[in-house]
């Protein structure tokens, strides 16, 4: 899909006793960062005090040998946040880190409440005074304000009100809870140290990085406890009835070697790719696909049609957070950053070129230009998904509707508009195929507009949220 | 007193619409930089949001033309807070600044709350959740708690349960608020600018380096409230039947061009030097100070003892925070950093040397010895207040009963200790004579141990505090 | 090849006036980033004044549009330096920048003199000091100290007097210089932009970036001027009897949309993969590349030898410079941070891996065990050059000879150490059939120890270079 | 004066096995900071490698532990460089540092060449690029091209050819060596540590900051070597015949804990301020001076005179470099950042204001206009220097003639200008009678134009110097 945004969280926890916890941590916040850009934190427990270090930019950046020496303990979590335009600021990193009746606690948040205004105008009328506007700040003081006497009792206080897409992980003192909402929007799992710890997180990706064993992945609507008893499972709410994981995480946002309730992410997106091919064959010399994120889509395709797999394309692979950009005319005099063309490559060839999916299309449009003035014959445009018509209210930040192509054109309009000789996107019912059944269990909202869970209020509260306070960033 | 940690927090706020209120904010923090040089921050309300900027170190270096063009607005409040060893992170930076559901909330505070433990107990209690261990924090989350729908009443209902030093300034999107505790023991004045509008500041130095006229100081336990209105004043609180302002001020905290309660620091300190010279004459050739703290007094003792003032240290200016420093070893070798001696003008002179107080005597003991191998012939110490035997727990962070010379020792012990040829402390008469009166209205506890109020659970607060969380400091 | 140090420079020129320059020359640099991550630079003038910035780190990190806009002018020249271990320093980054008896000055240098150290001496008797141990230092003082009241003079000076790689781009106050050397070692092109400019540069790709037509190359020894004249070439110095262009940037160095000496990059690549499935077929499932340098070799691999293109190893793409790395302990745990293998492609499978080059074989170990415990039934190790026995002295920072595996070790050895079910290394003689000849005109010294000049001394004096100063870096 | 541009520059130089040598120089430096604050470096060197730091701003902010740690070594030099409006750039920072013939050479400088232009044409002529616009790479260029095989004789050759002010300190493998030009216009002083090694500085005030006994200073011409043979002397060049140290030192620069050419600094104030008073008495209450530089000139003219001695002026002392300033607007509204008056101290009184002296008149009269509004009666302006009617080619960024108020005016219209009610300088004869002679021996050029040293070309070269290169600062 090539560079638009699109973009989510990742959360790990760790309770591991011996282990250098907050490197441990580290390196899978590093494995995860494909999840979130913005900023990254680390909170750790040393069974007293709980110790936490979070800043703004990649992980790499963020964290030094003199901080993970600070960062003392047996167990801790950590946080990736995804950037958006707008807010982007310290404040809103994460972990949220307090003191409580209970003791210190810190939480990380992967997800979207969609009753978030509801909850923070209750917060507000009992007179807590909210510092930021982010949902994880109304998880953290509703589980301050939770009746019950104990972490897990909170807990579920917390998951009987709130509504939403959650993944969170939870430090206190002495433990480590992974929660996951009962629609089980947003990915969570379990792994297992060889030297015996227990770790959550976001993707199992990050357990590879971190030599765990994949275990399971979290239930919806379950707890799981991490401490000094190993790990203990809860059903903290009942299971929705309309279990809802988000399938645009097999699509494009998961690592390709993640393994996501129990499926593959690589082995979907290859069967994404040949029930594509099935359902919008092309006669053609060469299948490319826009790098990174097409490349499994890509390889389906071509297996499923027998035409060759090839490069079309080259990223800039260097391509760090620039505020220089050319301004029109330099792009019309041909100044391209992102992507390269290979001509010789492309030159009289009919080509097909596989996107993961088409979100706003300002990325589509200047590669098919772009193919097209290095030669290529025909350009046969197929798309790994169905069109996205509707907006995400449950933990992406992705766009509005006016600005999803899909949601202003027809298929063939956007055929049309991207210049593109043919186009053809999956079914609803070739993706549902993909994932091996009938759909249920997933939520595919953006494509269908059928959203598990109410989520009027959710798009008025974005706006009144940025109101009232602004911080200089610096 | 030279180099011994005393120190206190400096408040600002401005109602002036049509004036660059930010940048005014910016030049009386600048003046009132004396009273905290670790964090500065300014909050400004354009009448709907609220836009804030905080930092770490000088005011001078958090501020530039950027952020105050971001600092848009018609009502400001500002912040400089003093450094202390352990807690020097930017969680514990004001303003502190809150959403509510009166709208948003910024507060800046100068003192300490001798009942902080109780409050922040009452507040978990009620489930909320605390991110730092501010005594700022816990009057900002009473305020978004309180009962009543206009602000003057929550204020109200805060200096109901609140208990100690707290000299306050209150932005919210409409008005400037100014607070000081029923005893006023941290000082608070209003000024009038040229142009029309108001001003709070906690010292008179702040008004004359805006360009603002001193109006009054702010009576014990009233509230000013600054907005479209005007000034208007009401009495938030009954005034303590012992109002108990910090004579430390007087004696150090103050730039000598304050007036304070309608006095002249300037003039007090003149008069304290008068007093000494009174108690404790001395046979010498040249009453010298230790700059800059205690030039004032040193010319009032030279005045009215008739002895000529002149100089014999010279203080390094350009001392900005250094972590370099030197070993014993090095010590030993004669290295010394912050003041060096006038040889010439000491050698074989019969010198007082006038110190405005004595903390912990540390810096004391190098002086004398660098004054006596400059050739001094005799040193007489003379202080310019009693011996401090009693910690603050009013707002100043100063030292430890154990770290309290006269707390350990005697006058003459410690005559002996810092090996000068005589010893005098102004006496508790003395210092009551130099206030004009009894003493009554203000709070001499660090010398009498009279505490105005029971300061008793602050001390075990300060050690719980700590304890719950750290972060890192990059 | 996957993660080994073997890293170049990159230059750029352009006479453009009425254009962005410094822009134009920041995308330029952008686009050859991968020649380059530790610092870069660029230089402009106006015609009379020249200004200057550089720093550390990637291009994007460097420049921002103030900079740009004080970059003011109608010519430039920029510059990206490769990383090194030790000497990573501010002083050591490009262009240099001096005044002359002509005026300023500035060189940017891709490729390292054989006899730097005779002419360093020679410089130091001549009485001029030497600020770092750059080469490009040694070629701008020689600038300013040569014969020749012209530029174009004195450049041919330098051509006469330097032995070895360089490939420069100069600019002085009204002209950029390209210059190659006798033997073409590096890669030079020039392009012409749309609006009528001028440039030059290290690849064709950054000229696709911005937009410029691919002209043709600068030939060995040719001095080429841009001023208010358009483009004018002289023979600067007579072209060696063996031109030696370096083979390597075919191989890996280049980007694969580059064109050099006429040819395009990727599809030498794939005929590199193709002669190498010829010379070493093998039986098996998959063909698959170590992410992202041998993903062109791996398709010509696949097409040649008909097994399906396919993905055995995911690369985290946010890997930033990190200096937080798993110690022994955690390697054995199994923290990997590089690549992620994907199970379910590989389980069972027969796997050929394609490497385009092997250097020190300390990334291909752990990349093979990977994919033996992710379940691959069958490892065939395919290398689409020869083994690289010698090192590079003209302009490539590889290894020494004792970190070369396939100095220590022959080819059955290596694949004995790697653990691999079978290897075969690329044939020189397939090496010179892809690249469409007998190797002449191409520098093979890696590969054959037959060096174009002799470089002997270079070695020693890289010993000594490190030696007379150093700074540090914070 | 409070607050005029005049800076001169500190040098040190520290040979002592054993000791921290970088730890000492940082230490001296620190105390030398209120010459320059603009940037400042150390380099040391082990006998066989000089490594180097240096940085722009405070000593306190350009070093810590760690690079302290790297820089090791048993002999060292450090700077400190004065502020300017234009240059400030770290390629002008000091020590500069080259390899030579004789291997590496650094080199830290406090002066001007009054030849500079025609050296730097020479060097420029011989073939030698240069990087900068400084003096001091002059120097170091010369003394890498010199004849000599030897330090010292190469030493000799640059003072034969080099015209002006210079106070060097020397930085080989193996020697430290202390230089000062024939007229000695700029100090430079020897000390002696209690553990055995030796050390050079600008002033004595270092010596007694790091514990070392003053020896003396070093003489016109004169070179000395510090090396594993003590301390050598020798006679680098004739003594000029008219020796012209700069009054300027004893007036302001120089700290007045410090001993210039045998004479304490504090002693020679507060016998300007006590000649003044002869020469100029006057009908007051209280003698006043500008803090801080004023101190002892006016203590001098206050026990002359009999008038008390009294403060009328509080000094901002946290004035941190700001870029935040008032406007006009605010200025009129009252806005003053770096002093305020002392209203109850000045109401009614008649005031006798002491200045060191008074280069362009801008910080006088807003100070006086300050006092006037704060209720003093009389002010009599009394300045402790003659009129400073020409600027300083040898050292001291000053004024041009334009801007400097004596030039411009007579003293009558001075004090109309600056509206006072009395003015009254100090004559060139006092002035030679507070340094206890007829003046003989000193450079008072900018109060009389006798320049010692023909300084025509050095104006011109200043405008030419900014010309040819900038760069960009950060």
């Amino acid at each position: 899909m090539g560079g638009e945004t699109r973009e989510s969280c990742g959360v790990f926890g760790i309770y591991a006793p011996g282990e250098d916890v907050a490197r441990l941590t580290f390196f899978a916040l590093y494995a995860l960062q494909h999840r979130g850009q913005e900023s990254a934190g680390i909170a750790v427990s040393d069974g007293r005090t709980i110790r936490m270090h979070k800043g703004m930019g990649l992980v790499s950046q963020i964290f030094n040998e003199d901080i993970l020496a600070f960062l003392k303990g047996d167990l801790a979590i950590g946080h990736n946040r995804y950037s958006t335009a707008g807010a982007s600021r310290l404040a809103n990193a994460q972990p949220f880190l307090i003191e409580t009746a209970l003791g210190p606690l810190a939480v990380a948040h992967n997800g979207n409440l969609t009753n978030a205004m509801a909850l923070r105008q209750e917060l507000l009328r009992r007179g807590v005074g909210l510092t930021s506007s982010s949902d994880t700040e109304i998880i953290i003081q509703i589980l301050a304000g939770a009746k019950g006497e104990t972490w897990e009792e909170r807990i579920s206080s917390l998951m009987e009100c709130a509504e939403g897409a959650y993944s969170l992980t939870i430090l206190t003192r002495r433990a480590v809870y992974g929660v996951r909402d009962p629609w089980g929007i947003r990915p969570l799992c379990i792994g297992h140290l060889r030297s015996g710890g227990w770790v959550l997180a976001s993707e199992s990706s990050a357990l590879a990085t971190i030599g765990a064993e994949f275990v399971r992945h979290v239930q919806p609507g379950e707890i799981i406890c991490l401490d000094e008893n190993g790990l203990t499972a809860i059903q903290g709410h009942p299971p929705a009835p309309n279990p809802a994981f988000c399938v645009f995480e097999y699509i494009y946002f998961a690592r390709s070697d993640s393994i996501l309730e129990g499926e593959s992410v690589h082995r979907v997106r290859q069967r994404l790719g040949a029930i594509l091919a099935e359902e919008h064959p092309a006669e053609a010399d060469m299948v490319i696909g826009v790098p990174d994120s097409a490349t499994a889509h890509t390889i389906g395709y071509a297996w499923a049609s027998g035409i060759p797999f090839g490069e079309g394309l080259i990223k800039n692979r260097y391509i760090g957070r620039t505020f220089i950009q050319p301004d029109d005319r330099l792009r019309r005099l041909g100044v391209a950053l992102k992507f390269n063309p290979l001509p010789d490559s492309l030159k009289g060839k009919r080509i097909v070129l596989v996107e993961d999916s088409i979100v706003r299309g300002i990325t589509s449009q200047p590669i098919i230009a772009m193919l097209r003035e290095a030669g290529a014959a025909e350009i046969h445009l197929r798309v790994a998904s169905p069109p996205i018509r509707h907006p995400c209210f449950m933990g992406v930040d992705m766009a509005t509707y006016d600005e999803l192509i899909a949601h202003r054109l027809s298929v063939p309009e956007i055929g049309q508009t991207l210049m593109v000789d043919s186009i053809g996107y999956l079914s609803l019912d070739g993706l549902r195929r993909a994932m091996g059944g009938d759909g249920s269990g997933l939520c595919m909202a953006c494509f269908s507009g059928e959203y598990p869970l109410d989520v009027g209020p959710l798009r008025e509260w974005a706006k009144l949220a940025a109101e009232w306070c602004e911080e200089a960033v610096r």
